[in-house]
């Protein structure tokens, strides 16, 4: 295949990634619902506070899915960031990749699924609710990690791929930072049978880590 | 129509269309539904479970949901690889490839529709409900898969449309291949009639089959 | 500006653009609701049919739903046939022509509303709330063909926005099309007043002669 | 990194943003549900007028929802073009850019949420509620206006980011004219504390003046 056809084939899987990238992101508010006017009108009557009160404290009440959107929100725009690292080196894509790309976008496309899962029971529902909900989105970031790993790893094996003349040693420099994606995932996965408070906090950890990582200057784009 | 023209048109037929795939395929998590957590506590009322235990329940009553939404994913994914090599080698489009093309967006687009009686009907529906849901989702998939081969057949027909000097053989090589889909999908239509578990397992059986396939090297894209 | 930076311009319009159709073409589905299984047992209960036909029953109530979901959808698509047209004759934007084009996103974007007011008002509603649907739908109808008019009128005004070098003769001829889209709708619109069905009758022919117009041949793009 | 991978980097991210901003905008009108026939069955019997009427009626009760949903198009149509422009006049990314464009992202894909708030309490909450609604829709907008700011002001600081070459003069003209939305919104945030529909009605002056700031000739593109 000419380099210009590889150039606008592996453009186009990009491109078409990036689309549901895009829309899993946005997707997300749509779980953040807002309060119904009798609701709060039921809550004025029964706590004998004032309307715009009462308003405000529904809003509060809202905050384990204000924290579900954010952490997930974070992860989406984090795994865009990478994935776009990947398309950056490769010079063409073969239908393995496009296999392991495929089963990301997908696990990609369920995220608002746990997030909704998460926010439903981490505050409403008992202990025991919440750690079934910590453990399926902690599980899910875990399988997320690991297929990007998957995807990552493919796309890196034996420079099939990859663009002439790119500089190994900067690709054995990310692979060492993709490392403990994975293994921090587990880890938050295995902590909610201990607390599933620790294993959200090691998700949130993840998020603003991985959010705030470029920022503080950790990383350097040239 | 100069030739760079000619280019901008087909790439943004083949960007709106791969907008409407993103789209769709990232739309199907909508139908998966959280339970709630007063659903979860009436369980542990009626069965004096533990609550945990009882959401992990109702999680797993979700499987027909979960099997539905992956075998519309697969299907989605591999009319989008498809849909690619269509126009990957044509060069440029007419006003009815447009109309074809458009027929088969869509269909596409209406996939969330069968996905979502399916899941509905498979395990909580009767077995006269789940037959008639079987019929829609198989048959759809039929109409799918004739809108396919109809955008192909056209695309390739008389090498009007096609790039010059393109490759006969691997056209022909190709049209042998997608010539099975349509045929597998009237099967499992008329399967849905005998037994509609019957009809779901060949659907199933497609969608795991494209998926593989070209991990499983017999697709080669050199 | 130079010619690229222009080009890029246009460009990244034309993509948002094509975003929004893309989007806007595949929530309409999300209007097409399953018939939940309680619906169709209650059905079975009252009407002591068999459970299968009381859910074919069901899913043929939707035809309202159905003949709504296709009109829309090919009105969409033929405005993004047209809107392709546009950019495919100018060079360059302006801040007016940006607004013109936001105004017709805007109007693209409500269509799922109209779309579902018709169809649960044509079959569910007594006919004077059938006429105020069929009303909304035309009149909204009316509002974007105006729209696209004034779009295409600013492209094409002096000659500004347009490529340098392109065929006046054929320009007129597309102006000589498009000058009969509002009338259609407003026509349309009018007939609301009369019989409801006339006005629908009008809308529904429409979307289909737009839609196979270039299929029959009258239009060519060479 | 050469010019043409650091034009393709700005390109994706312009890409992303683009889709983010496009889905945003198309999903408002998820929240403008068309009012059930049992609902205006129920007006028609309680006030004794016309079924066609009732629902005329209902129709209008949307307005708050209409005039939320029109503020917020424009809001994001407005972002989008000044995103545009600030892509426009940059070479290339860094990590800190993409934070802060990460940022204004989850803040436009937030936006649905506001609007839905303030559509739900201007007109059927009590005038606590109002105010709270307005203080989250105000705030919200002035999060987005100083989120944009951080951008702009990243973007064009000691020129790291810019285009070689690009006019001073007309970023520092720019500049001036961002200066003023951040104060504008954090004004309508102050006074939805003393009246509600004064915030509310700053917060549609805006919108109304950046839509029709470009078309009355203010800003020309040359």
């Amino acid at each position: 295949m000419p380099e210009s056809i590889a150039n606008k084939e592996t453009g186009r899987v990009e491109a078409f990634s990036d689309g549901v990238f895009a829309i899993a992101i946005t997707l997300l508010i749509l779980d953040l619902r807002v309060p119904r006017v009798d609701e709060v009108n039921a809550l004025v009557d029964a706590r004998q506070v004032a309307s715009g009160t009462a308003l405000a404290w529904k809003l509060g009440d809202l905050w384990p899915n204000v924290l579900a959107y954010l952490m997930s929100f974070a992860v989406i725009l984090v795994i865009w960031v990478n994935h776009h690292g990947v398309f950056g080196i490769i010079r063409r894509t073969d239908q393995a990749f496009l296999f392991w790309n495929g089963l990301l976008l997908m696990l990609v496309t369920i995220i608002p699924f746990p997030t909704a899962l998460l926010a439903e029971y981490m505050s409403h529902g008992e202990s025991g609710q919440f750690r079934v909900a910590a453990l399926v989105y902690a599980g899910h970031g875990t399988l997320i990690a690991f297929a990007f790993r998957l995807l990552w790893r493919y796309a890196i094996k034996n420079g099939r791929l990859l663009l002439p003349g790119y500089d190994r040693a900067s690709i054995t420099r990310i692979d060492d930072r993709y490392r403990w994606g994975p293994v921090a995932y587990l880890l938050a996965f295995g902590l909610a049978f201990v607390t599933p408070w620790a294993s959200v906090g090691v998700c949130l950890a993840l998020a603003i880590y991985f959010s705030f990582e470029g920022f503080l200057g950790k990383r350097s784009k040239a």
